[in-house]
C-alpha cells in the first residue's frame, strides 16, 4: 500500500497532475520506492474513487489536477502512525551472497559494474544536494532522505573497493578461490 | 525470481533439508531476501518439479534432503550473468519523505523507534562478525555481505542521529516546523 501512501503524502503538499506526481516519484523519492507510469496513473483512479483525493479543475491543455481530501489526509496520516515494515529487498546486493560461485575474475567483473551503478547514483545525489533549499516542508524531508543517499552510495563505494581487494587477496597466495570449495 | 536462485545457490554449496534452507535464508542472507518457511516449501516442490533439485536420501527422522543437479547448477550461474535490477524498496526509509505531514515531535519519536530498530540489526551483524570465520567458499562471501550490514547499520545510526538534530533545530527559533508550511 506503499505507493497508495506516497501518492497521498505528495498530495499533501498541493494539488498535482498525473505527470507531476510521476516526476516526482522519480526525482523526489530517489530510490527508495521506484514506481512506474504504469502503476500510477491507475492507483489515482482507485485513490479517487475512494475519495480520498479529487479531480479538481483542469490544469493547463486540460491535464486532470488532483488534490488531496479530509479523508486521505487523514489516511495518509494513520498510515505514518502505523509501524513500518523493517523487510527490504535488495536483488542486486543479494548476489554478493553467491559471488563464491564465480570465478574470481567474474566476481570482481560484477563488483566493478555495481560501482558504475553506485557511481553514479552518488553523482546524481550530489548535484541534486547542490541546488538551491527552497525552505517548504517537503523540501526538508526530502533534503534529510537526499542526505542519507549520499552516505549510503559513499559507504556501498568504500565497501566495494574493500570486497574487491578482499577478493584478490585470496586469490593471490593459494591458487583460485573457487579450488578451496 | 530472487528466492529461486537464492535456494539454488544454497544447494550449490551442499545438500539440506527445508529446514536447514529456511534458518539460513534467516541467519545467512541477512535482510538482503526475507523469506519465510511458507514461501521456500513451495518453492522447493517447485524447482523438484522442474528438474533443478532432487530429493536425496532422507536424513535423519525422515527429513527430506534436497540436492541441486547439473541443471540446477547451470540455473543458478546463469542466473549470476545477468544484470541485476537496481531497485530496492525500503518501506521504512519511505517515510522519511514524509515527516514533514507529521509534527517534529512525532517525527522525532519516529526516528528513535528507527534507532532502536537499527541498533538491534547493528548487534545482531556485529555478534555474526565475531564468530570464528570458516574458511569455507560460501563464508569468505558471506562475511563480505556482513562487513556490508555492520557499516550500513552504523551509518544509518550516524544518519539517524544527524536527522533528529536538523528536525529539532528547524523547530527551536521560529516556531514548529509545521507552522512553516
Amino acid at each position: 500500500m506503499s505507493l497508495r501512501h506516497s501518492l497521498l503524502g505528495l498530495l499533501a503538499e498541493q494539488p498535482r497532475t498525473g505527470y507531476e506526481l510521476t516526476r516526482l516519484f522519480d526525482e523526489s523519492l530517489l530510490n527508495v520506492w521506484p514506481a512506474s507510469h504504469s502503476q500510477i496513473y491507475p492507483e489515482l483512479a482507485k485513490l479517487a474513487a475512494d475519495g480520498l483525493i479529487r479531480q479538481t479543475a483542469s490544469g493547463s491543455r486540460g491535464k486532470k489536477v488532483y488534490a488531496i481530501t479530509p479523508e486521505g489526509l487523514d489516511e495518509v496520516m494513520a498510515w505514518l502512525r502505523t509501524e513500518p515494515d523493517h523487510s527490504t529487498k535488495n536483488p542486486s546486493f543479494l548476489r554478493v551472497f553467491f559471488l563464491w560461485l564465480m570465478e574470481p575474475e567474474d566476481a570482481v567483473a560484477f563488483l566493478e559494474r555495481e560501482e558504475l551503478e553506485h557511481e553514479a547514483k552518488l553523482r546524481e545525489f550530489e548535484a541534486k544536494a547542490e541546488l538551491p533549499v527552497r525552505d517548504t516542508s517537503r523540501e526538508w524531508a526530502f533534503r534529510l532522505a537526499l542526505d542519507w543517499g549520499v552516505r549510503y552510495e559513499r559507504e556501498m563505494l568504500e565497501w566495494n573497493a574493500w570486497a574487491r581487494r578482499v577478493i584478490e587477496e585470496r586469490r593471490t597466495p593459494a591458487g583460485s578461490a573457487r579450488a578451496r570449495r
